[in-house]
């Protein structure tokens, strides 16, 4: 099927090992491996879009589970999509809300149609199928949307994986049915998306199948190759970071990525940090988001590149240095550690809005130099001085 | 004695009625009428000093009390001085403290030295002296400082104000020998300061005395004619929007700004409201200042020439047009009341942002009209039009 406006273009590499690329989308390109921000409510916390943008953020990510209860995805289709409700003009990915009904709703009753949930915020009851969720993504109206899949703990047995994967499989074909049916209906108005606007048209949304398997070898292969074998516009790798052994996270990562085509994007949901970035880097992997630079900032720890530094930490009271010498965001080139421990002291906004914007820049600026390096084939010279000067902080502070 | 670097010239206007001014600073000049935001803790609560510079503020206010507690004026001064310290490349003016030691803390204990009082923080025992707090404001280096004065509440006995006027009085000459006496101590040293650099150089900072007198007409006079008997750089007007009826604090600013001289700078301290700050001006008022727009910001109340927006009302949730048609601050070119409303009720961060940035912006923009008005001999007509439009919202809305 493909997106109109939608591709994705290996620039280096092959199916396995480092790459690069480029995701062209109908509202600017992006380079991969690329980092996305969360603005799980349609906004990146404590930071506006002008300030997220120049602290790098480009392709960013929003929830769809908590913009369907709050503020309702027909009122942000209302607002013009998406894009034009939250004010940003670069690319955006939804993800499906499957992994929220999983993981922050209660009472869930999960049948082959879809979910039966109540919210987390008032207890109301809803229901979500592979089809509700793409029409919720469609009125969103994202770039990228995932499909709806069922996202299992860990543990589970072999047994659970099992046959929570084939349900993900079988819904997979149903979110693309459902997709390709609305788009093809939509084109055929005129030639005109019956959406909201550019923002709204499901013509222009690619979309992504999500590959699931627990940490089990047989079940990830399937997995992937049953989402290979679908016409996505790009793979995801679900299901991980959810509490497993960081070596299980890079078997079933490797496991997932092994089947899937070389020219289509992969993207490792909910991953994480710099050196998890790395590890899934060299394993092939294209995309990555994450909450954790957003949440640590606001409890005060910032990103560098020796490590995590604990902002609130008393011995930088009176330190006149930024929070890492040579970065060029705001809030090092503008304030002192001694002025952002103040705000945070003083539960001051700013310090959330100053902390945030940095370890955005931090990110920006590693994926940046990460992709230097694959350029340049230094990769592994890159991750192992990382890694190597990471660490040191990162133990020495925490 | 005159602070090198500050000037204030009356472009406009005499003694009484309104007028316009430049207050020339170190850092910049500023037209008056002015109003200044504050910024409590040396940050503008939930704005970037660039969003605060963009939203048009321009000369703001610190305070003294919080700054003493928290990081404290040795760290504030290690750091730079308050301007280096908070990122402000613009005027600051810090008040006394002396308003705070009498409306926060505990277990104050006034005697003609100074005030033992308890902080509000941690229950700490200080002691501020009006030489103290020139002190600790030399250290902080804001462009234009209070004197330590007694602030009686609303209401008080004839008797009570005339006592704690004539101990102001007796505390405003004793602030003015410490400045001047710290002054030529400095500038006898090499010519050079011997603060922290520039910024906490007390050569370049204007010192303002402070009417009090409560809302007796024989006070309010006695204590304007000692402080425009005395070699100040400016007068402000205390112990007025503290509770007493409006038309009240309207004589009483009458009474203090008769006696004053003409070509100083007149300050109204803690008002206010754009219907206050009209009245006020109309009497010959150059500066005010007030946590109001940024405090209602907060609370989701958006100030525009029709009066208050709750933006909280179920009614702008689908609502696709900015806060105030018309108005050029970010948070109105960007984005929709639907949009802040959700920010709101998701309590999201920038929700504060954004209101802040309109309510700062709001203020410039108000107090730029009102001088055009001046300018075009046209503020009767600009203050008539001004209460019919604002009046008829506020009503409505609250």
């Amino acid at each position: 099927m493909g997106a109109e406006g939608f591709r994705f273009d290996l620039i280096k590499g092959r199916a396995r090992g480092p790459r690069l690329g480029v995701l062209h989308t109908a509202h600017g390109d992006v380079e991969t491996p690329v980092f996305m921000p969360v603005g799980t409510q349609a906004t990146i916390k404590a930071t506006s879009p002008e300030q997220a943008w120049h602290a790098g953020a480009r392709l960013i990510l929003a929830n769809t589970y908590h913009l369907y209860l709050k503020p309702g995805h027909e009122v942000v289709s209302s607002l013009g999509g998406l894009h034009e409700f939250m004010g940003w003009s670069g690319p955006i990915l939804t993800d499906s809300g499957g992994f929220q009904v999983f993981s922050l709703s209660s009472l869930r009753k999960i049948e082959e149609q879809g979910v039966t949930f109540r919210s987390h915020i008032d207890g109301s009851t809803h229901f979500i199928s592979p089809e509700k969720s793409i029409e919720i993504q469609h009125s969103l109206g994202a770039d990228i949307i995932m499909c709806f899949d069922e996202c299992p703990p860990y543990p589970v047995t072999l047994e659970q994986a099992r046959s929570s994967r084939a349900r993900s499989a079988r819904w997979a074909e149903r979110c693309l049915a459902y997709h390709a049916g609305r788009v093809a209906c939509r084109s055929g108005f005129n030639g005109e998306p019956s959406g909201t606007g550019e923002a709204g048209s499901g013509k222009r949304q690619a979309l992504f199948g999500i590959v699931q398997g627990s940490v089990y070898e047989a079940e990830r292969t399937a997995s992937a190759r049953e989402i290979a074998a679908l016409d996505f516009d790009g793979c995801a790798i679900g299901g991980l970071s959810v509490g497993e052994p960081k070596e299980m996270m890079l078997s079933a990562l490797e496991w997932s990525i092994d089947p899937l085509p070389e020219r289509k994007p992969r993207y490792l949901m909910g991953v994480g940090t710099p050196e998890d970035i790395i590890q899934a880097v060299a394993r092939g992997t294209d995309m990555f988001d994450s909450v954790l630079p957003t949440r640590i900032a606001r409890h005060g720890a910032a990103l560098t590149n020796r490590g995590r530094l604990l902002l609130k930490n008393a011995e930088f009271g009176d330190d006149g240095s930024p929070i890492e010498e040579g970065c060029d965001c705001y809030a090092c080139r503008e304030f002192s550690r001694g002025y952002i421990r103040h705000l945070f002291k003083a539960k001051e906004p700013l310090a959330l809005t100053l902390a945030t914007i940095h370890n955005l820049r931090f990110m920006a600026n590693f994926m940046a130099r990460l992709r230097d390096a694959i350029a340049a084939d230094e990769f592994s010279g890159f991750a192992e001085n990382f890694r190597g000067t990471y660490a040191r902080r990162t133990g020495r502070k925490e």
